[in-house]
């Protein structure tokens, strides 16, 4: 197998730097290859996505991505918006075709007390946000700035909305069963061509009980009573939102992976951005990057025990050497080490 | 002066009764005047924004507004979208020309315990959310809905951005000094024309300290550091979903109230919805339309100390005597006559 590592920007060289040791450790016949994306991809090329990384992707069984972005203050931010680092990772996402993207959320039992929420609220939480990914108002040509106006469009298909639709309903009934369509279709016409698309679509799946709740009351009900929801399917930019938000309910952005799936290559990364104020100081928390791998590992190269006993060996470390976002004191390498024992 | 009463649905006739019995306390001398809205409007007149309510806004000091929807399997959300209990909402605030929102929310020192968040995270919590509330995909023509595909339009005028930001800037310098312009600049070009017009608005502002942040990232930094933001600025779509999520900070969305501004009348109505789970059972709890209606003395009858008293009753009344919605057991009609004894 192999797979195409893409380090980034900021804190994501030293996240993935210690995927990778993983990785190595539990499936040391996987080809790794390293490829630059985003601003550091720039910086060496002219363009956030080259021709070089996008060449290494034919064929590759999976991606794993660190992070892409600079800081607000960033001369990056004020390039045309093609050469931005996001665009770079848009542009990944879209010549993946990786139209679903996985985020699970655990509350780990014992660890209730990194939460920001009450401990009796965040116990037991334990859901999955499906976020489409390569539809709405980030892929939709109708768009533009002028001097004194701009547009975007959140556009959705029938087709858009059921291909993501159906990972959620797959997803749904391989856990507890109820999934919860996320809209605003009180107010907009795509939400309701959304909620219609996943109502017919519910007929095929009799064991998945399916309800449909608006953005605004998801928002609120992820932080009071987070433990109701079971898999969450949403559109891009409320997925957006929404999957960050209920990122933080472990305890910090730090612990949480992600997968993108929907063709031939998947595509791994963790939740959290590039936090250019701590990246080069060896104190990133890689757990999110190491369980990303661990996706990787069981979604597109179909090693599921080596995945388990990752994500094992990462509750363990984090429970024995807690990083500084959860307010321990380890450094990226110290839980890596600690990581690399447990295993 | 004279206010115009708008029960509205579910809960709405019953919070509204309370904050009258308020309103006629602390203002006997203010004409109450009430009319339909919403889905009792629809049923009423066969139009959830009819001619005899609007007819009675003109002229009129201030609208006080209940809840407005029903249950989501209601028949209501079956008819055509323009006379749906949402769209009476949307044309009043269209009517009325209040295009700045504003959702103050404060953890109050001693109630720390009602939050989801821990105490620490929640305590002295103190933010106002100014959401721009006429724009957007809520109001843009640019929309429509076929059988495979759908869209709406989130668009924005430099012009519509300056308007609200001024609301935001002007709040800002009364508090602390501190502005946070919420977008997705990173992605979205109506975001970066939100993000210029606000920068060159600051200009005009050399007192207040103008930060931009990303929407996913204040939607985790609302639940894991709230004690950040002063003033938060946003656009329709996301102060949605921003303000509810901020609401429930304080422990429930049933404290919390806002008031829209922007034209002669001002507009105020509690964040909350119309619960139609609770409707009719005298136990909602109304301290979010009591609260409205002390904004509504502050800003538009120019009644600051008996908007004081109002808002310092119903702390007193709240510790007292909590609503279930807050772990407590207290009525609609208990918690008001709480409020009237503390006044
Ligand atoms: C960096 C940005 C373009 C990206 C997004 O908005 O999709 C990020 O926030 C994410 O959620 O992966
Ligand atoms: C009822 C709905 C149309 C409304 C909105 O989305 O504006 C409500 O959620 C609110 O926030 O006041």
């Amino acid at each position: 197998a192999r797979v195409v590592v893409l380090p980034g920007d900021g804190i994501g060289p030293e996240v993935v730097g210690a995927a990778l040791q993983v990785l190595r450790e539990v499936a040391p016949d996987v080809t790794l290859e390293e490829h630059p994306i985003g601003g550091a991809a720039f910086e060496a090329a002219g363009d956030p996505f080259p021709p070089g990384t996008r060449d290494a992707l034919a064929g590759a069984d999976a991606a794993l991505l660190g992070t892409v972005g600079g800081a607000p203050d960033s001369a990056w931010n004020h390039l045309p918006r093609p050469q931005r680092p996001e665009s770079g990772l848009l542009r990944l996402r879209q010549h993946l075709g990786v139209f679903a993207n996985l985020r699970p959320v655990q509350v780990m039992p014992g660890l209730e007390h990194l939460s920001p929420l009450r401990p009796e609220i965040a116990a037991g939480v334990d859901l999955l946000i499906v976020r489409e990914l390569l539809g709405g108002a980030y892929f939709d040509p109708r768009r533009g700035r002028g001097e004194d106006a701009a547009f975007n469009t959140i556009g959705y298909s029938r087709a858009e909305i059921e291909r993501v639709g159906e990972h959620a309903f797959r997803a749904a009934q391989e856990r507890r069963g109820v999934l919860t369509s996320v809209d605003k279709a009180n107010v907009l016409e795509v939400s309701e061509l959304w909620r219609d698309t996943v109502t017919a679509q519910a007929q095929a799946y009799p064991r998945v009980t399916l309800n449909h709740e608006y953005v605004d009351s998801v928002a609120t009900l992820l932080v009071t009573r987070p433990q109701r929801y079971d898999v969450l399917l949403t559109e891009n930019l409320f997925g957006d939102i929404l999957s960050d938000l209920a990122a933080v309910l472990p305890g910090s952005l730090g612990l949480m992976p992600s997968a993108s799936l929907g063709a031939r290559t998947g595509l791994y990364e963790p939740v959290h951005g590039s936090a250019p104020d701590i990246a080069g100081q060896g104190v990133a928390n890689p757990a999110g990057t190491i369980l990303s791998a661990a996706l990787l590992l069981r979604y597109s190269l179909g090693r599921g025990s080596e995945a388990d006993r990752v994500e094992a060996a990462v509750r363990t470390a984090l429970a024995a050497v807690p990083t500084r976002d959860l307010g321990g004191t380890a450094t990226t390498a110290e839980l890596t080490a600690a990581v690399l024992r447990a295993l």
